[in-house]
């Protein structure tokens, strides 16, 4: 076929070609009642992967079913994407769908259920990218389409750890619906409801004192109230009643127009642990919560805050801690507000679902009895719990220079002195500046473990430092001296940038993934990340999210103030957030087989799917993901 | 200031700046309950103007006043951009704002009335680019504004030909309120309505026949009623009334709390004349719209649809023409759809906002006894009108080779025969391919008139040919003969393309309204433009808009179907048909100030604004064209 259009200067004059056959739409004529055309003919809908960005210009693809695999205690997520092919509403929007969601069912009689286990969330667009996942009604939900846009939603599964294995099958209805304000008609007004008001006043004055009244009165009384009565019970308001049916379920007649697209979720033996294995520690600023919900640093409600979030965020299996920025990138990080001794640390800190907690190195809240020796004391208490193999200390960001480098190792002699197996993390991509380690800045950063030894335990450096050169790892790796509990954690921020794996908004959904498949393929035991929550400053809780200027978009940021989207106080999260989950759900996956078949066969699934080859080389597309996952399915499940 | 950002890869720990100050927020606490609080904390309000393509993204300015001139019978617009700083609605809209006009007064008490001279229109993207202009409702509109979006609300002035010169003030209103959901506490719900229907219903089944009844039983029954009655009454289904007062006004409260945003403009005593002074002739396909709108070409339906067309473009100050393609770029193309002897077609054509008009060829709607001697009899017809001098034919939309040449020639003749004096126009952008004219093709290019003459009087050129060689204008100038009656006229299409003047989707405001500053510089005296609503094939009015393949978005795309976006039948423009007509209106300014100093001097305001100096220079802002107007209302006013 030849392209319709002539010339290099000349108009395209003739009909180009359409994706989608034009003949199902020839039955619409005229104005378009939803309830009376299959929604097929007004909206397509179809499915995405959860690596998919599905911004409003997503073009649509054929309507497949879903087959979605789980393990037990993860969760799966897809998207479904719907675009009005007709406006239909009369008003502004194109028009309104109805998403219902049945349960996931299997044949012995299992259950997902819908609003517990399976959840519905609307991909809205951040500074123009889909990013913010808002949590939509279930089991119905109703979403409003606009004309040449493409809508996602967000389908997340959890499996529950008790869960019994098998295969779940469920379906989503998708109805083309009436606008509010064309269903407003079934509603009563406010100067028509006044009116029903003054009548019925009118009838119940009539009638209300009839004691002692000549009956001829009360009869006269009673039969105009009766005028009255019937003539607002036969008013346009009670129209819809006269049948004295009552509303008519419209349910039946509504589901044959619908969509319906079927999910079949298999769901295998392997359970995944509870604590995740790769600790992934995020920083929440409580600057930024203290500023924005506007609750005073040690106040109760301050304290209900932080455990807000603390527990929301477990949810991503990843290890939160809050801080505060003191001058020159010191930082006071913790991961219980509350003193070691107050059953609420032990509440926070034994959660089977932290993998890693930060303690701080001075009282987060101080009082004048807490100052005194509060550091021996609140290691001497956590030292005799069993959660203390979880703890770290987290002093310094970035250490740029000798004296910085001189802090760090000042707060560690003291840490060590109370505790001699306390852990100290340092994140660093380079020597101190005013003293180089080495000629060359690679060959500094080098030499950092043996500048700052032994007043660091994690040595945590950051994945810029090492670019696509992913044959550095082992220089890096060989200055660790795992033999003495040293680890090697990394982490990102505004670097690495495009095409390397980092959280920015913009990337590709794998690039989102592929943070965690780097981190795994390159053997670090831990990952850190700066903050979730480091919007720019605002006082109020529903104000504007902004980035912070000088950052990438995103960076800092992996979940929003619930007060934005709606009057929901809980925090709404990032597609972001849901791919680092779903990679740290994917290093389960990759030690689950290497435990059975070594780290060697583990590395060489990546390649083979062609999932993760490299900083530079990883996929765009999302099958090698679910063939990485279908492949440890088949080989492990026994 | 140093940005608070440290290290190449480190975090942005600290806030960045922020344009807005915070201090304004801070009495913001909890919910918010947008009657309570000033406006200007929930939304920013700004002014932007007419040539500023605001999306989504566009951030805030400072709020100032607006002074705006027009000439009588002119269009003026300016943007009104609202974000919102908070989200207060508690559902998935940050919150609702409501939009008031006053009508524009003068001292002496003249008005220009909102809804009729002032009216609103939402700027909707379209491919994720404002464009399109849907109207709302006046004098209140009430707008939904999403968290982190900008939206702008396009407002156009009309100026009637006998507006009263002089300076008319009018003020915008703009106050936060409450969202549908949160007002529809005002209102019954249906299950709700039910309930009150079921209980007046039991109420008068009581008291219906009470005749004969013993006196006990109607006293009992009076008072059950009664009962019931009072229920209801006091139910929280009416609790608005008791105080009876009936519904509040709560419109003075709004008031203070209101934004308030003053316009004013300056009407000046030159009417722009009715006829425009270049005849703008714009394409509209029938073949879509009998496609789109279902009406079968020659049908009753099919005459109205075109009519409302035409009458709507009319108001853009340009020359509507109907056509159909045929093989090759053959094309039929009428301005009247009926015959020349019916009464509509001598309504069309003399319509004095019409500045040139399309005869067809052969019949538009075939039968059988219009086809014999069809042409001789029209021709014969529309010579004898005072509107004959507006005709002209277009009969082959860029010839490609001798046998293409030949049919223009062989039609031309023919019509010629009839009417020696009529205006043949022939689109080109290079001479025949299979017989080159010259040995290179800009050679060949010029030597087309020679080619064809006498069979062609208006040579209709593409932009493109020209490029940013605006020196090669004279060349082609060279070539016409203007004694002889013969016309330069220019077209834009596909090219010319960014960063040259033309309609596409995408290009700045002001490289839109400069096509025609093109025109009137490079002295054509008319223009083309070969379609207004060249979507992809659709049978549904309603259905999604599609540009088509092949084509830059937006090109041949001007106005959209108002189906796509409400229930109204009045077509929807687009942001660059705005600018197109202001364009138009641009060169009436040139064309006056010329007709009194020159068209030197005219050429001179040009380059001394800043505004136009070639295809790849001119202005990206909108100060010059004001700059220009300016100073064209103050030599010439008196």
């Amino acid at each position: 076929m030849v392209p319709p259009v002539e010339g290099v200067a000349g108009g395209g004059t003739a009909y180009g070609w359409d994706d989608v056959s034009l003949q199902n739409q020839s039955s619409l004529r005229g104005s378009i009642d939803p309830c009376r055309v299959p929604s097929s003919e007004l909206v397509h809908v179809w499915c995405m992967p959860s690596t998919a960005n599905v911004g409003p210009q997503e073009t649509p693809r054929p309507l497949e079913h879903v087959s979605l695999l789980a393990a037990r205690n993860e969760r799966e997520s897809m998207q479904i994407a719907i675009r009005p092919k007709v406006s239909w509403s009369g008003s502004r929007s194109a028009g309104i769908v109805q998403i219902q969601c049945t349960d996931l069912c299997s044949i012995s009689g299992d259950r997902l259920v819908i609003g517990q286990s399976v959840t519905l969330r609307h991909v809205v667009p951040i500074l123009g990218v889909p990013d913010a996942l808002v949590p939509i009604d279930m089991p119905v939900a109703q979403i409003n389409l606009l004309p040449g846009e493409t809508t996602s939603i967000w389908v997340s599964i959890d499996v529950p750890s008790t869960q019994p294995p098998g295969q779940y099958d469920g379906e989503f209805i998708v109805t083309a619906t009436k606008t509010d304000a064309e269903c407003a008609t079934q509603f009563l007004g406010k100067s028509e409801k006044y009116q029903v008001y003054r009548e019925l006043r009118n009838c119940y004055d009539a009638i209300e004192h009839i004691d002692g009244k000549p009956v001829e009165e009360v009869v006269e009384r009673v039969k105009s109230a009766a005028t009255t009565l019937r003539r607002v019970l036969l008013s346009p308001s009670f129209s819809d009643f006269y049948s004295e049916n009552g509303p008519p379920d419209m349910m039946d007649e509504d589901a044959n127009l619908s969509i319906r697209l079927k999910l079949s979720l298999t769901v295998w033996n392997y359970v995944l642990p509870t604590t995740p294995s790769l600790p992934a520690v995020i920083g929440i600023s409580d600057t930024v919560i203290e500023d924005r919900f506007g609750v005073e640093h040690g106040s109760a409600e301050w304290y209900n805050a932080l455990e807000l979030h603390f527990k929301w965020l477990l949810q991503y299996k990843i290890s939160p801690y809050f801080c505060k920025w003191g001058n020159s990138m010191r930082v006071l990080t913790y991961t219980s507000p509350w003193p070691a001794e107050h059953p609420k640390s032990d509440e926070f800190l034994s959660d089977s679902r932290l993998a890693a907690y930060a303690v701080p190195y001075s009282p987060v809240v101080p009082s004048g009895d807490l100052a005194k020796d509060y550091l021996q004391k609140e290691v001497e208490i956590l030292r005799s719990k069993s959660h203390w193999k979880k703890a770290y200390f987290y002093l310094w960001d970035e250490p740029l220079n000798v004296q910085q480098y001189d802090s760090i190792r000042h707060q560690a002699s003291e840490i060590h002195t109370y505790a001699p197996d306390a852990r100290v993390l340092t994140t660093y991509y380079s020597g101190p500046s005013d003293a180089p380690l080495a000629p060359n800045n690679f060959e500094a950063f080098l030499k950092v473990p043996g500048f700052l030894r032994p007043h660091t335990q994690i040595y945590c450096t950051s994945e810029w430092v090492i670019g696509n050169r992913e044959d550095l790892v082992k220089d890096i790796i060989a200055e660790i001296q795992t033999e003495k509990n040293e680890e090697w954690w990394t982490y990102v921020c505004m670097g690495p940038s495009d095409p390397h794996p980092n959280w920015h908004l913009g990337m590709r959904g794998t690039q989102h993934r592929a943070v965690m498949w780097r981190v795994w393929k390159e053997g670090g035991t831990g990952f850190l990340y700066w903050g979730a929550n480091c919007y720019e400053k605002a006082t109020v809780a529903s104000a504007e999210i902004k980035f912070r200027r000088g950052l990438p978009p995103g960076d800092g940021v992996l979940f929003y103030p619930g007060e934005v989207f709606s009057s929901s106080h809980e925090p709404v999260a990032s597609l972001r957030l849901e791919r680092l989950l779903s990679g740290l759900q994917d290093i389960e996956y990759l030690k689950l087989y290497s435990s059975r078949y070594g780290r060697n066969e583990g590395l060489a699934i990546l390649e083979k799917t062609g999932m993760y080859l490299g900083p530079e080389r990883y996929t765009v597309d999302h099958n090698p993901i679910d063939m990485m996952r279908g492949e440890i399915f088949r080989t492990c499940r026994s």
